[in-house]
């Protein structure tokens, strides 16, 4: 026994994985799975996508260099020109971007730095459910209590508000700039806020348009950046690339990791406003912050997924199937279908069904995980590539483990009895 | 101009770079440079090891998974036994392995959330001139202002002593020693000492054995952790794989990173006194632990460069080459030799001089780069697999742009009137 | 010019204040003003009450003790026996009594010490428009941006949440109990809630019965202690000694400050609850703990007004007087009474406004300040031992005040012309 | 039993303290002691100094103010005026004063403030075995952990360097000027370096004036501020007024409490800077900052005892006194004496011999306490006011204990073998 004890995933299976392809994973006996997982959001364009892969192979042969540090090399400026190209410029974003560490903590950490360097307040503000990453920065932002406890650490200058929807009946934007405007609500000094469009890890909490614009409008009007941590929700996951762009914000830095290499390897962004970026040289470093190799994929993510709206649109139409088959399975159930685009799922209720759930699915050959405060949400992140039928098929064997493990756990249904949830026909979605 | 203002080594020259072998990198118009800087550490086998090339190309055309987040997985399975077969077992060291994402920075900051749950104390003692990362926790040990400053950020419940030699005559492990045991002395709750052998950043300043020895005396007689964090002296760059062995201790935490997958590619490992190794499942979790590649990469150095003594021995060989020459060097120009191993240094003065230094070494083919808390000392951080005539020529290099510098800095030769300093023959090394 | 620029209240007016006797005060020309400040509520028992200053006579002509450390002395052991029996063994209470020092910042330091160190927990939760105190440990708890700013000072370890009523239609009890029960809020590790039950600083807000008793209930069942700050509502401000007695709930911890000398001599208490009295001997401690000269009238305090309920009673009758002339002005100009029993005031909308009474009332003999985050609620707070006539000559006073001051803003009575309110006959008070 | 567990003094003896006269206090059966405590510093000029309580009384019977926030107030105005006239004027110093709440922690906590507001710099010094209150800023700066741990307190932005002496052979003045010129030593952001000239609870450590100039200097070339603490050792204790009037500097921010009322009253000031004091109105605040009574016995206290040179004469000659028998004492037991002016004692080597010594001079009629990190040194601090031939007696007595204690803990005298050491015989003092 090698492996530290602080391992999770490999808690709730003993399979040992080793292949990917698109949407299916395969175990070391040739069993395929299909990802409902997708690296926890790290493989939204599938496993091993052949293009990125043939780039990579081409490059790696050609002993181009793998890392770069921060100095000017080929593959970054291929890399930063595709994304100029396909995902700021078609959207009118104008961001500096920074390279800071390859992990999506990293980002969060260089976002929330140079967010206090500029405005010269320390304070940040973040929501409950969110989660941010675990370096002691991050943490400080991150809600999730197994990660904050224990570890006797110093969590600093932060404050924690009410996420959209926390608090029923609460405008949490509106009691913000309530705080914000009295000068002894103990709310002060503050540089910048951040929040998830879709809280990825803290249930699938969806921010609302109206919501999001009062925020942005109320800390541009008092001089507060707002942060958009897109790490998760970003890269497509919601259907555009930003998962604010149906939100109608722009925020003035975005932090982006997961899926933004395309192939799963380390890579991580931190967009900044360019009159925030006021960076010295060097003044936040790290080895790894010019990763050659997820250059290279990340450009060919770029230009294969993004020059045009076809991935967009489909995302769009896939989110529709699923949000189609969870809406049946919570009407069925009596359960609450949570989040946005290609990343949704059922409150279940409890971390027990929810889990239950999970172990099923996996047996039947699907792989997903369980998110929110308490586990409770069964979360699907199917690669935004899935064919439209394995999705379908996909829906099915979840439909099939809810009907079993809410049979288990007694509930009865709410509004109809209704036998197990069918898989739709497909037409459009291929 | 997309590239954040934080670039720093791309503000040192306009070189695009492109490919790289073995000891040498190449631009984009072809030229050939050596490289004594080895992606600051993280390319300790040179670039594009053939072996590592060849299992790495392997791996990515079988279709195997990149990322397995920390679930099991062939590929880290793999790295995980040839870790603990060449590294651990012959130098009968008990560790668990935590992938605490693929930095030194979260390394570190996995180090000492888990010494501070063990503990239940939360103080942290660094050194003067240490380096340890750019997140918050890790920040908070680091001694370079650059880092610190602007940022506003809260940097707590750490304290900072001497490093050894730092004060003149100052012991500082007896310092350390009256601190803890004077109950008013103000340093209190600690939970662990983290310390660098070698300051990569620092100045190359060197722990001696007795001065480290006499640390883990005192830290394990009072409960207190000892982590070294060898992300920058370990993977062999000292000679030995740990830096710490020649200093005759046994760290509870080493933390590894740069040359740990030995090609350049993301990757970290927190090793853990089993324990100690009281983390609650995923209690420190991130996207990116599990870097398949890295394993693929890592597994290939370990067997190929640490089953047997050779590569220790050689390094020892080349090191005393530099060793010789920058005495020469110190001695013609009244300088001061730092480091140890093949990292090793000129104090040269002042930064400008460094730089100057630094500036024609580039011009006549040879990169590398400066350290110490002004910039003061050139550093050399040749590959460890470098061929011992291009070592010998790299050193001629710098030395003839130490005498124009040096020239031009108007400095006095104190000890006696010589001749630029020549390369030496070469005959045992190859 | 010698005074620091931190002054204040000497900045409202050049008067030079020389005596006092009771509810009047005197400027070094024998001019008289009535006073409705109170020292800020330190002298809730008038001016130089003839008892107390009788007893402080005869001791220090005796050549006793002034200081007495936390040795046992006379004068304290008396304090302590006669706070015991007026105070505690009526109410039921039991508490251990700590002398922290003798200002109401020191009380609230021990306070959150002694709750940090019985829960083993570090986070304290306060509440917007709370006071507690400028020295560091209390200055993290309270709201007023003006003492937190510009210090840059390291508040830690707080959080914050809205006072009961603070955002329109939230239960913000409510609001507590699913933060503490969510293990993703991002609040965990609470050791102690603190709060005033009105808050006298912060804008005479008021906590209802049902908000305090929620709050208890919520600690109470999750470890939590609670503290109530009782340094300005305390000592019989809103009628009872305590301001919680009204709400019907017992903290577990309480402070004390202000009027608890009676005379307005530094002194301050921490209530304990017994077993949460975990102190080791002088863990907390200071010079002035033992202030034998304010332990000899608060002795004469307790006994004279506390020995039964007429000082309650009277306050309770005074309390109707003022809440009636209150609601009169503010039904007259459409602003809004706030605070409970003697501890009442008028928000007049502006701070301006508010400073534009209070000078006119100066002009015309009376004396009294404003408060409120931003300075908008005139405040009134004269002695308990007030005479009805007095109280209602006092009340006469302000309304004239308000009225011009009204009139200047061109406020327009909302509902009904009236001429300026008029003084109530007074009958039953005396 | 009604008192907190956190009680000190009491615990060392169940003696009931009732008068106090000159160098003597009486117990409630009217026994008296030789007080060599002097309220642990707050009674310089002995108890219920004759006229001092003439004034007080005065006062009182004529309905003055108790209490006066901070407005002027006739009591107040008088003692500004001969602060100014007898301590600041004839010593060439300027600086304002801050009434800050009449606690010493209270006026480090404002000293730490406007010395981080003035710098916009967050970063304090303080030094091994220092002690500056209990409130969380001043804790932050204490060296005891007795204070310190158990409270679970964020104690930040603060970095503790040895204190002249700490370590053999450092000189720690040289050490802070490398530290602070080393941008990577980890110490930055350094606001004000604050220290006492004695360390009164430390140990009774001296810095010496040649330590105090170099910090000083090191100090103000960078803009850094300096800080005495002159709460224990000021107000005459160590012969001139201010403690660091020896030592040849002026410091920036001066804190005073314990005897600057003369009288054992609570009072203290923060003497600060002009152009340092750029405090806004308000900014630091507490009720108690104006107690009038105070000022009453303050100013007679400067009136009396510093219109002219002769208390600090006496003080010399006293303080001679004293150090001979100690020399004496030190010699025959080969103990080690320490502290300066009339805050001497001698350190017995370990706490359970220091309160034997403690016991016996109790027992014969002599209070006194003992200090240093481990309660290991026995701690004079009579009166200033004492008669010569009552500090012989008291020396004598003390003499006895030592003898008795160093024979029990069978201590072999290391130079000679004496008698018990002898009270000298006194002629010039009186």
């Amino acid at each position: 026994m090698l492996d530290s004890a602080v391992v999770s995933y490999s808690r709730s299976t003993k399979i040992v994985w080793q292949r990917g392809y698109g949407h299916q994973i395969f175990d070391v006996d040739g069993r395929a799975y299909l990802d409902f997982l997708s690296g926890c959001g790290a493989l939204n364009y599938g496993h091993n996508d052949p293009d990125m892969k043939a780039a990579l192979l081409d490059y790696i042969s050609g002993d181009n260099i793998a890392m770069g540090l921060d100095f000017f090399f080929d593959a970054k400026e291929a890399f930063m020109k595709a994304f100029q190209v396909s995902i700021l410029a078609p959207r009118n974003l104008d961001y500096r971007l920074q390279f800071p560490g390859p992990t999506g903590t990293n980002a969060v950490e260089a976002a929330i730095k140079i967010a206090r360097k500029f405005t010269g307040k320390s304070n940040v503000i973040s929501f409950t459910n969110g989660y941010h990453g675990c370096t002691l920065g991050a943490l400080a932002l991150t809600g999730n209590q197994n990660y904050r406890t224990g570890s006797h650490a110093l969590l600093g200058a932060s404050h924690r508000l009410p996420f959209d929807g926390y608090v029923q009946g609460l405008d949490s934007a509106a009691y913000l700039a309530r705080l914000l405007d009295d000068p002894s609500s103990g709310i002060d000094n503050v540089a910048a806020v951040v929040f998830e469009c879709v809280q990825g890890e803290g249930g699938l909490n969806v921010a609302s348009a109206c919501w999001a614009q009062e925020i942005v409008r109320i800390c541009h009007q008092r001089g507060i950046l707002v942060i958009v941590d897109d790490i998760q929700a970003g890269c497509g996951r919601t259907g555009s690339f930003f998962s604010f762009e149906e939100l109608g914000i722009a925020p003035d830095i975005v932090t982006l990791s997961k899926s933004i290499s395309g192939f799963g390897i380390p890579f991580a962004l931190t967009l900044i406003r360019p009159d925030v970026d006021i960076w010295n040289p060097g003044e936040h470093t790290g080895t790894f912050r010019g990763n050659a190799h997820a250059c290279v994929t990340g450009r060919v993510a770029c230009e294969k997924f993004w020059s045009d709206g076809t991935t967009a649109d489909r995302t769009a139409r896939l989110s529709g199937i699923v949000t189609d088959h969870l809406d049946d399975f919570a009407a069925s159930f009596g359960l609450h279908r949570k989040g946005r685009g290609l990343l949704q799922g059922l409150d279940v209720g409890t971390s027990e069904t929810a889990r239950a759930i999970q172990a099923q699915c996996l047996t039947n050959g699907l792989l997903l995980e369980c998110c929110g405060p308490q586990g409770e949400v069964v979360k699907l992140m199917p690669p935004l590539t899935i064919p439209g039928d394995a999705l379908i098929a996909g829906l099915g064997v979840i439909g099939d483990a809810i009907t079993a493990a809410c049979a288990r756990a007694n509930v009865r249904p709410h509004q109809r009895p209704v036998a197990a949830p069918q898989p739709k026909p497909l037409s459009s979605v291929q």
